[in-house]
Formats: C-alpha cells, sequence, structure tokens
C-alpha cells in the first residue's frame, strides 16, 4: 500500500494506546449519562497546545449534531484542534436545534477550561438517538475531566467511549525511521450500525509526528479506506460515525512527502487492528470473517463484490453455522452487480477450494466445515473476469444474539 | 396505476389458484427429490395448445440451468408455451454443463408425453443450490404427471413448489369487463432469499384472456414492479427467481390496448395477494412490514429509500422486538443514497406520527409500540425534499428464527 520509499521504517507493537503518543493527557469519569453507577461516560483527550488535527465522519444525511459541530470547527481552524471531548450512552442525534446547542457548549466547556478557541474542541457523542444530553451533568463533568487531564489514562478513555461493546479497544505502535522514532496510538468502539463508511463507531488517533494538517488529513483518508471503512457488522451507517487524528510533533520527527509512507503504515497497522477488534466485539458475534475478493477489474468492484458477500444474512448465518455453504457465496457475488463469470469463479473457505468451474468440490466440505468452528475465518473468492485487483472487508457472524440485542434494545 | 380506459372492469376474489382460468389443467407428485415419503416436489401445468407467454427471471449472474433454458425457449418460440415444468427440493444451479442437460430433459419429457416441441415448455426449479437432479426420478415423474393433469388439482401445485414456505399460497380472480369476464390465477413460493428483482421465489400465473405475447410481457413486467418486485425477506436475490405467465384466450375476451387495464389491475389484484403471502411466510416470520416512502422526487428513488428501510436489521428487528424506533429508521433513510431533509421529515408508525421537524414525538410512543404487536405493521416516512413520487415495498420482521433456519439448513 505504501510506495517505496527513502525513509526506512520499522513498526513495534507498545503498551497503552490514545496516551502512548508524547504530547497528549486524557481523563475519563461517569458524569451520569449512563444509569449504571461508576459507568465511564465522559472523557477528553487534549494536548499541550492547538496541534494538527483531522477528521472523517459519518455519509449518512441524518447527521448527529456533535458530527456538525466537529466538521464546522476544523473548517474554521483548517485543521488545528486543542483537545476531543466525547460522551457515550447518549448519540445527541436527531435532537433538533437544542441538540446543535448541547454540542457546542460541550466544546464551549472544554475550551473554557482548557483555555483556547471554542473551535479548537472536537466533539463526539455515540450512544441512544432522539434522546437530549442533559447538560447539567455533562458541563460539570467536563469541567472536572480537564481539571484530571494526566498521561497515564488512555484505557479510561477507551472503555468510557463503549456502549454494548463488549470489551475496550485500544492499540499502540512505534514507527522507527531514519529519521528518527514516533508513535501512534488509538482507540475505537463499535458495537452494531457497523458498514464502510463509518457507523455508530468512533476512532480516535494520536501520534507525535510532526505532520501538517493536509498530509494528516490524507493519510486519515488512505489508512481509514483498508481498515474502518472495510468493516461491516449489520450494514448500518450511523448518524454519528467520526474518526478523528491528532498530531502533536512532540517527538520532533518530521512527515513530508518522503516520510509520508512511514506514517501511512503506521496509522494502517494501529487502524487495522482497532477495525478488525470493532468487528470481533460486533453485536452477537462470534466469529470475526475475512472476505478478499480477487480478479476484480479494479479495487471498487472487489469492494463492492466484498461488501455485498460480507452483508448478506444467508452467508453470516451459515457461518455462524459453520456450513460451508459456498452456494450462498456464489449467489451474493453473482447479486453484487460487477461482472461475474461462474464458469471461471473460484470460491475457498479457509483456503480449502470449494467451488471452481462452474460446479462444487463437496468432497471438500468437511475440511471447510472445519474451518469454520474456529473464530477467523477466511473466504476468498476469484471473480474469474481477468482483473487484477482485489479488496478485503471484515465483518462478523450473524447470530439469534444480535436479534435478542437489537430487538429489546430499547425496551 | 391503470390508465383510465373505456373499458369498466369489476374485480371479485374466487377459489382456486393456477386452473381456476379455464384451458389449463395440472397434476402434482412425489418423485423423491424430498427425502420425506410423499411430499410432492414436482408439478406440471400445461394448456391444451401453445398459448401466449411471458417470463421474468432473477437478475442474478449466477443463474441456474432452468433460468438459462426457459429463456431460450422464450426467445425461440417469441412468447409462446404449451406447458410449465417445476420441481421443488434441487435448485439445479451450480451444476455446470450436467444441470443445462438436466433441465433441457425435463422440458424434453414433458414435450415428449404432451406431443409438443421442447421449445414451448418452460422450466423451474426450487431448493438446495449445487446438488445434481436426480434425472432417474424426475423423469419418470414427469411423464406420470403429464398422465394424471387434470382440472381440479391447481392447490396441489401450490403444494408441489414449496420448500421451506410454512403454507401453500394461491389466489384467483374473475376480472369483469364490458367485452366479457376473464380470469386470472396464481401460485407462488418464497421462502428465504427474498429480494426486489426477484428470489427463490417461484411465481406462476395464468389467465383465459387472450392477450398477445407482447402485451401479456408487458403486463407482467409491470405488475411484477410493484408486488413481486416490491418485496423482500432478506436483501437476497437467488440464483432462480422465475415469474411465469401462461393466457389460454379461453374465455374470448380479448385483451388489447384498450381493454388492457383490466388485464393489469387483474394481474396486480392476484400478484400482491401472492407477493405478500410471501412476505408473510418468510423465513422466521411474525409480522408482515409495509413501508411506503413518501414526496420522493422519483419512483425509484422512493423505491430505494423504502428498500433500505426494509433491509435494515436494526430496523427489523427492532419491529420485532415491538419497539417503535423511529430513530433506526430516520438512520436507514439517511444511508439510503437519497436525499433526504432530516429537518422536514417525518416518521410515522401505524398512522402515529413519531418524528417531525428534526425530533422526536416520544409521547406518542406507547400507541405506536400498541401497533407493533400486531402481525401487519405500517411504516410511513415523508422525506422532506419536495417531490410527489411514492413507493411500497413489503418486507418481514427479523427474528432469531431466521437465523436458527439459515444456520441449520445444510447440517
Amino acid at each position: 500500500m505504501a510506495d517505496a520509499s527513502t525513509v526506512r521504517q520499522a513498526i513495534a507493537a507498545i503498551a497503552g494506546g490514545v496516551t502512548a503518543p508524547q504530547g497528549f493527557t486524557s481523563a475519563a469519569l461517569h458524569c451520569g449519562i449512563k444509569a449504571k453507577t461508576g459507568a465511564l461516560d465522559l472523557t477528553v483527550i487534549a494536548a499541550g497546545a492547538p496541534v494538527a488535527a483531522a477528521g472523517l465522519f459519518t455519509t449518512n444525511l441524518a447527521q448527529a449534531a456533535p458530527v456538525l459541530v466537529s466538521k464546522r470547527h476544523l473548517e474554521r481552524t483548517s485543521g488545528m484542534a486543542r483537545a476531543i471531548v466525547v460522551n457515550s450512552g447518549c448519540a445527541n442525534a436527531c435532537t433538533g436545534t437544542q441538540g446543535l446547542a448541547d454540542a457546542e457548549q460541550m466544546a464551549h466547556e472544554t475550551a473554557t477550561a482548557l483555555g483556547c478557541s471554542i473551535d479548537e474542541v472536537l466533539v463526539a457523542s455515540t450512544g441512544v438517538i432522539g434522546v437530549n444530553l442533559d447538560m447539567r451533568k455533562v458541563a460539570p463533568g467536563i469541567r472536572t475531566a480537564v481539571s484530571q487531564l494526566s498521561r497515564g489514562k488512555g484505557s479510561d478513555t477507551a472503555r468510557a467511549i463503549m456502549t454494548t461493546d463488549p470489551f475496550p479497544k485500544e492499540h499502540a505502535v512505534t514507527v522507527e525511521t531514519s529519521r528518527g522514532t514516533f508513535a501512534i496510538g488509538g482507540t475505537a468502539k463499535g458495537s452494531g450500525m457497523i458498514e464502510p463508511n463509518m457507523a455508530t463507531m468512533i476512532g480516535l488517533l494520536t501520534t507525535d509526528a510532526q505532520v501538517p494538517p493536509a498530509l494528516l488529513r490524507r493519510a486519515l483518508e488512505e489508512s481509514a479506506r483498508d481498515t474502518f471503512n472495510a468493516i461491516t457488522v449489520d450494514g448500518e451507517c450511523s448518524t454519528n460515525d467520526t474518526l478523528l487524528a491528532l498530531a502533536s510533533g512532540a517527538s520532533g520527527v518530521a512527515i513530508d512527502e518522503e516520510s509520508y509512507p512511514a506514517l501511512l503504515e503506521g496509522l494502517l497497522t494501529v487502524s487495522r487492528t482497532l477495525a478488525v477488534d470493532i468487528v470481533r466485539g460486533g453485536e452477537g458475534a462470534t466469529k470475526v470473517i475475512r472476505v478478499t475478493v480477487h480478479d476484480a477489474r479494479t479495487s471498487d468492484d472487489a469492494r463492492q463484490v466484498a461488501r455485498t458477500i460480507a452483508n448478506s444474512p444467508l452467508v453470516k448465518t451459515a457461518v455462524h453455522g459453520a456450513d460451508p455453504n459456498w452456494g450462498r457465496i456464489v449467489a451474493a457475488a453473482g447479486r453484487s452487480g460487477v461482472l461475474f463469470d461462474i464458469n471461471r469463479a473460484t470460491v475457498h473457505l479457509g483456503g480449502v477450494l470449494l467451488f471452481e468451474n462452474g460446479m462444487p468440490h463437496d468432497d471438500a466440505a468437511p475440511r471447510a466445515a472445519e474451518h469454520l468452528r474456529g473464530t477467523d475465518v477466511d473466504v476468498d473468492v476469484r471473480l474469474g473476469t481477468g482483473g487484477a485487483a482485489d479488496a478485503t472487508i471484515w465483518t462478523c457472524d450473524l447470530s439469534a444474539e444480535y436479534v435478542r440485542i437489537n430487538g429489546e434494545y430499547r425496551t
């Protein structure tokens, strides 16, 4: 994915998340949005001064108030920010003009406490749609959080952004280059309404590399395409999906066109780990399914077929039941809208060839079923149409538990 | 939907299905494809001579052998057919050259027994993908069926085309016009892989009106758009979807441009009943959901939004749990790719206004929940973008039973 570069790099995982890179502090607390006593529901991540910032947001036309506010702030500052404030438990979506005022007030409280401009604060919310924030809880919560900012609490931030997520998600790496070493850290949450082009998803990334805002935005877009935008739990794209990145520059390692591939590789590594963890923690999920489509004419074509397979309820239920049902995979590929030659296509499950020359290899089904009984399932489809592009989408299986969670979410 | 016409019409339901119209006979039997003793798995519908015929087929690029054969036969005869032969239990899909030979042999056996050309026989199959037909059972079964053709067994045909369908589906009407009365009858089967543009679906329609093949095809396309192509169970479009119509002319009522609306209205009535019954019998379904989108710029736009809502697993699970979750409906509309103004849009459930001016009417939620506890759910969405077109899609709820059926289908 990265071009050849004169700046050599080596990537190594390290402990921690958003405060692993130098120059960032965080705090998280329970302000009372979540009913459960002590459940973290508010977090602030701050840099020591305004730093380069970039964001990607849901493409849903029903955009939540914090999405509208964060986009506006990033435009006004041309990609600079001092802090990010996030609450969970309430999405502040479909909340009208009051919702917009509340999202702005979240930024205002954070800015006042930090002593920066309101436009230098980015806001994200996740949780139930159509309920207004109780600002009598949120506003004092923000002031307390800012007063508690420290370097060692990145993992609290990972917990404070969770809703129905079964486990917190954070990851960090160091990127060693001939110019010096910098770090990238991040956290993310799922867990339903997950579809390419963001979801109920929130992703927060930090780096101590020194990156111009425009280059940070390019790296975020490029890395998200094959990570956060390459996952789906249920084909739903939410009102709140937000991916934010801050670059403090504290490592002193400057990113320019020449060293850009090192930044991109680091972002891809952290983002892929977090994105696959979102799928693993998808509602009712028991397996992660990697769907790779080969031999397409374009990457977009490959992605479209992979998404159709990854969102097929019949494929997802078959994998859940450990049924090597290549027929459903062929049927999904055939209806994806992309050229597909059934007589030249192949389907592999866990590396086991199940379909070729328009006909099944049923003798191989038991070996494929064995693969499906594991927690990580690999689906590979060749379209048989002579192209050279490929793409991967990660999804999870569809279980009765998904139905239970989403049929009873509010009742 | 029909234009104003000088030929007046009155439509009345009558008993029966595909043999309710004059000029058709049928037979159904157990030839041994289905394991269960006595389970009907083969049926033939025949006219006394070649009659006008039309067909609509899956748009999936992985097309089953019987689909390819029926399309070819209709082309060769320019829309004439003597009989339809259908088996259930085996889809004859992904079966390579042997599958094509078997589908042709089904037509050949039927044609030989009836004394007509092989091209005058249409073939359909439904059931498991990737398994070859056992022609040692099917061929003698067809010969026996043809020898048993009679007028009173339309309901056996309705049972013989079922796979996982929980109940047989048939409907018939008379259409009274100033030119005389004709009848339309039909049967259909679902039940998974149901999505607009056909599905595992088979639909068989007959009429004793006298219709030129081109006009029959036009009426079939036009009526299917708002009936069979306006339903979805799980967003899956199968390899075998087939809708066939035969017109015997035995009533002596001629259909031309002037009387066309009478034929269309009759076809719409029969097709809508069968299509909604397919949804009602969808895998794991406990409720039929009618999704109507209003105020779109075009009917296609309205259909696209309605389909996105109808295929949303979060909407379908919420309805299953009787949760009036308008937020998921708004989120689905917003990601459909069609213009949508969240501040002017409205959402009604069962006629109860739940969302307006960008904000919820939560006080109305208990009344909407009451509506959701019934078996027929109405969802109405206005896009708030100033158009005048609307469209309806029917779907069913998503239950844990759907997951169970499809996780264990072959195991």
